[in-house]
């Protein structure tokens, strides 16, 4: 096999040995055709950057760790894709570790990521703090929807949650809910918080009385809110409205609403949150808070891609995304 | 920060500088207690491994590649999470690179897997041949429902398609359907086809007739399904089963079915391909073939391993999976 260097692959493509090494290095600042020409002869000659070697040269490995609770849930893919689409023309590749919420799982990872020399890490949600280990905290980090109280000096970029529970919620007033349920995450962390504290002030706001029977905590779990919802309809609690933190827990209310002979949304009307495509295709379908999964992940990226290449010109601490409101069929619609 | 080194680490927990690094790379052979504190001590004193320096030294990166056509499809996802419950335990991390079927993107990601020295690829699904690129082609690679028919090389690991199509169809003619469409994946790949053989095979062992008008070929996209099940029922062809070679071309066609008022499983009888969840919550939920996501990722990740630690005690080039068939209530049951 013919070997090729860098300073050939120049000759024959008529530019620098610097532009050759910017388009390998997908650093930017050349014409699309050069792009073409140096790839294409760098393609017919098989040339192979040792990425490995230059890690230790330059202290770059050009790898990301991107931590997510559960892969498998259409909402953190959607995440990661748009991560993927930032970085990987920057040159970076995606080591993505799924935490299953463990936390033993995810220390592990991150001390195998740092072994492995990533330059940065993304939380994507979960209810953990960030692993309080010194040399973590030296590598560049970005959360998305998640929070760690005990430090406030990751940035953070995460969906309008609190709005999203006030209009979720006021929707649901406004189509004549009294007696509205909320089904939330049982655990304690800053997102599902949010999306409660809303829930609550548009109660507020519009003149009706919180009532903890009509709050569920329970983990975040299609099953679980089946059950749940279930449980409500055995005890005879009343109600006319759910509004589910999760698309997935509404799809567990949903399912229990129809076992029970419920109609939706004449009866009780649902909204859920998250906007993933599995409440386009159920019955009916489903009223939901779209989060703005492209957006979330392409600000953290460029973020974090600021501080790997240390221009820090994006102060924000906090970055908010907007959340809109997606009516379908398990409303009514005046 | 305190250095530890690994002898200081032996030390303090009583055991060998070998058993400390088994420990350390996850190597096995020794007990859940030792690891534990091995691990604790590790921790305690912040110890890392670098993994870039070693990796030169030992030429392993302990790192593998995973392609895949799209993440956000819970199928891929499901495999992905299996490989890595496999690959994780054993010290590998996870490159996840997302195709999205573009064969210049894979070729670029392929590239720079190598460029990052990783030990082994996993290639899910995708209609493309293996790069042709001699470098990779001396890295362990697994297929999982992807052969590539110039190269009969690779280890593939695969569901039994055609059983699949065959039992589906099975079905839908024991339960009474006489004029069964099959909308399947249009390009010309091998798990496709196998469907689609079994599909004829079934019709065929029926003694029911081939119409070539009942085979509808699409992109393999929920919305494709959905217009193309409208325009078979605005040209007025007779139907009475669906086998869809997938959940998500299955939802799509249960959508335009009830958008055209057509009573599911009444009047048109539905079966998908996969098994992932949106087909557990569809109305009517979906009867569909399990595809094992399990037993291929972590199949295709077991022969991996071998390969890599060149054992090769797994000689088989071919492993087919078998299938089942799960009922719901887009058929009868009888």
């Amino acid at each position: 096999m013919s070997k090729i260097t860098i300073k050939e692959i120049a000759d024959l493509a008529g530019v620098s040995v610097a532009t050759v090494s910017r388009v390998l290095n997908g650093n930017g600042r050349y014409s699309d055709e050069t792009k073409q020409r140096v790839l294409g002869i760098a393609d017919k000659f098989n040339y192979r950057t040792n990425a490995v070697a230059k890690s230790l040269r330059t202290n770059q490995s050009k790898t990301i760790g991107v931590i997510v609770p559960d892969i498998t849930n259409e909402f953190f893919a959607n995440i990661v894709l748009a991560i993927e689409h930032v970085l990987v023309p920057h040159g970076y590749s995606i080591f993505i570790c799924n935490t299953s919420e463990d936390h033993e799982k995810e220390k592990r990872f991150v001390r195998d990521l740092e072994s492995k020399g990533v330059d940065g890490l993304i939380y994507v949600s979960g209810n953990m703090n960030i692993p309080d280990e010194s040399t973590v905290k030296k590598l560049p980090i970005v959360c998305i929807n998640r929070r760690d109280p005990q430090n406030q000096e990751f940035v953070v970029v995460e969906s309008d949650n609190y709005n999203g529970g006030f209009v979720a919620t006021e929707e649901l007033i406004a189509q004549g809910c009294k007696h509205i349920v909320i089904i939330k995450d049982e655990r304690d962390i800053v997102p599902m918080n949010e999306r409660y504290r809303g829930y609550r002030e548009a109660l507020k706001t519009h003149g009706l009385l919180s009532d903890l029977n009509l709050v569920i905590e329970i983990p975040v779990d299609v099953h679980q809110a089946e059950k749940a919802v279930h449980q409500l309809i055995g005890h005879g609690v009343k109600f006319d409205g759910i509004f589910a933190c999760t698309d997935w827990l509404a799809i567990g209310a949903l399912k229990a609403l129809r076992q029970n002979h419920i109609q939706v949304p004449h009866e009780v009307q649902v909204i859920g949150f998250d906007n993933i495509s599995v409440g386009e295709h159920s019955y009916p379908t489903l009223t939901t808070v779209h989060q703005d999964k492209i957006k979330l992940g392409e600000m953290a990226s460029e973020i974090l891609l600021d501080r790997i290449e240390h221009r820090n010109t994006l102060t924000h601490k906090k970055i908010v995304v907007p959340v809109s409101l997606i009516r379908r069929n398990s409303t009514f619609q005046q």
